[in-house]
């Protein structure tokens, strides 16, 4: 099953990166390297989940997927502006194995303009918020073309302003909440907070993603409906868990299978819900024995070791698989009262690849 | 005339700040601090140059500039997220008298969140990207309103997307040549770049006004049509002819009137026209001199006045002048050959009032 899904998803894709490659958005923008930033996240391509989940909610709605190939390209694009800027925010120097927008363009400025570092960095960082303003510009423009397949041009203003007034306020108020509460103690965070942060930088893209190829498939923007009410249910809950297991992940996988080093939430001092509910649960010397596996500088296995049986016995692991099986079974419960046909049974796939579990 | 103009572009701000207070978008955006930051500079105002620019190319060709509205504020919306992202890249600390957007966050952070000054300083930053973003979605959000004015759809998309394939392409492309030409020794910048970065940033947002205003009354997007192509005309040169004597006015004028420190260009070693001017003419010990008087820390009247001379004596400040009236000229030229109504007239008095002119 997975290997089905995974297949499906290289075509999409595949049709994905031709349509990148042949747009000529980006061709007079200048100076050069900013052309080239604005081309190297939507061109270097993840796994294109945002668009295999427009194109086949339209798919399962009997639409067209080849007259929605705009709107696909078009939330991947917003996807990577939103990555551009969230790198800069977080200071991050890799995206995907490869050094983000921000650190490539200072790179360019040290070697091609003989820049010194500092000067160097600060170039890199103003030149990744343009780029990044332009690829939403470029987003906006992909969905926008919609109109040239023949979608009608009512349709089109209403999905591009739900991605405008929707989608981009809740995810960058999303971004701006975790960036607010890094500042915080992690301890006085609110699990409600948490939830709301993973719903905007998360969620709300994955249920844009579904409204809107079921919007072009049946040529009408009634975010109200039954169905399409089931399509954000299943996106909420699917964001949710996926949140959830990268949390368990993070700290009870394997460093290969997590990309990053163990722990690096505890490390960072995030207020993951894991943490806030093994802070509820703990008290006396082991709400003391959290506190000392927080902020560390380095996880030794030991210490992960450590980690692990603190959050397995006071019941917090065990939590928070539950609360991901519960939101994973509504997610799918949510598209199970949707269409039955190949399209739906790609999204549960998805879904199960997404999860890691067998669905 | 000038308080004719001044008594009309009071009468745009009136409807724009009401408009702007009215409008929705930003009421859901969080946190607070982020809410409050994707309000301030559109509501703040300036002289709304760029809305009135807009309803009187409307007027011009006979449009109800009241159905213009929502492209009025959707400009001024634009121009608006362009400068909280121009502020954090020219790391400003002022705008109209008042902290830039992200200083502001960052006092917020300070006091409000008790943050250490280096992280302020760095969440200043990183939500006032976030708060430019968001404004970004919001421009677009009310362009798109426009249908709900009755504008045709079809004619809304053609403008929302001209709003983001060439305005924002062509702006952010001078933003970063702007940036770049920075980090190069002055002496080598070529003044076509210089043009082109000026075109970029001024320009082609003044274009845009005229031609959107123009093609809403038109009721057609044909932006290669003669009206259209005048209006792009009287923008360009118009845009030009504000920067040169802008670069004149930072030398010869009142610091009162120009609302900077006299010779900040010359300071913070700007390539401007009128320096690649003064460096083309001088030679030997006065192109010395010329370079001498470049970078100082501080510019004392005296030292005003050496450099006053010596742009003067080589011809340089006569060239740019002369540049200025040319391109004023040329702007007039365009107009003149526009529909002859009070509208013409108005847009005549606002060039002659932007260019501290009789016209």
């Amino acid at each position: 099953m997975f290997s089905d899904v995974k297949n499906e998803l290289q075509y999409v894709a595949g049709m994905l990166n031709e349509a990148i490659r042949k747009d000529t958005f980006p061709e007079t923008i200048y100076p050069e390297e900013l052309r080239l930033a604005v081309r190297t996240y939507p061109e270097q391509g993840g796994k294109r989940i945002r668009p295999a989940l427009l194109l086949w909610a339209c798919g399962l709605f009997g639409g067209d997927i080849l007259k929605a190939l705009p709107a696909a390209q078009a939330v991947e694009i917003f996807h990577n502006w939103t990555l551009v800027h969230d790198d800069i925010i977080d200071s991050d120097s890799l995206r995907r194995g490869k050094p983000t927008t921000h650190v490539e363009i200072a790179r360019y400025a040290s070697s091609k303009l003989n820049t010194a570092a500092d000067k160097a960095e600060k170039f890199g960082t103003d030149l990744a918020i343009l780029a990044g303003d332009a690829q939403q510009a470029w987003a906006v423009n992909s969905m926008l073309k919609l109109a040239e397949n023949g979608i009608d041009p009512a349709l089109v203003i209403a999905l591009t302003r739900r991605m405008q007034e929707v989608l981009n306020r809740q995810l960058i108020s999303g971004e701006a909440l975790d960036v607010e509460l890094a500042l915080q103690d992690p301890a006085s965070v609110q699990a409600e907070d948490v939830y709301r942060m993973i719903s905007g930088k998360t969620s709300v893209l994955l249920a844009f993603c579904l409204q809107c190829g079921a919007a072009i498939a049946r040529n009408k923007s009634d975010f109200d409906s039954e169905e399409q009410k089931l399509l954000a249910e299943f996106a909420e809950n699917l964001g949710l868990a996926y949140q959830l297991e990268d949390d368990l992940l993070g700290v009870y996988g394997e460093i290969e299978e997590f990309g990053k080093p163990l722990c690096s939430d505890f490390q960072e001092r995030k207020p993951t819900l894991l943490y806030l509910e093994a802070k509820k649960r703990l008290s006396g010397d082991d709400a003391v024995r959290l506190d000392a596996l927080t902020g560390l500088p380095f996880y030794s296995m030991e210490i992960v070791q450590l980690l692990r049986r603190l959050l397995t016995d006071c019941g917090a692991e065990q939590a928070i698989r539950e609360l991901s099986s519960s939101a994973t079974a509504k997610a799918l419960d949510a598209l199970q009262k949707l269409p039955d046909n190949e399209y739906r049974e790609r999204l549960a796939a998805l879904a199960g690849y997404l999860l890691r579990r067998k669905i």
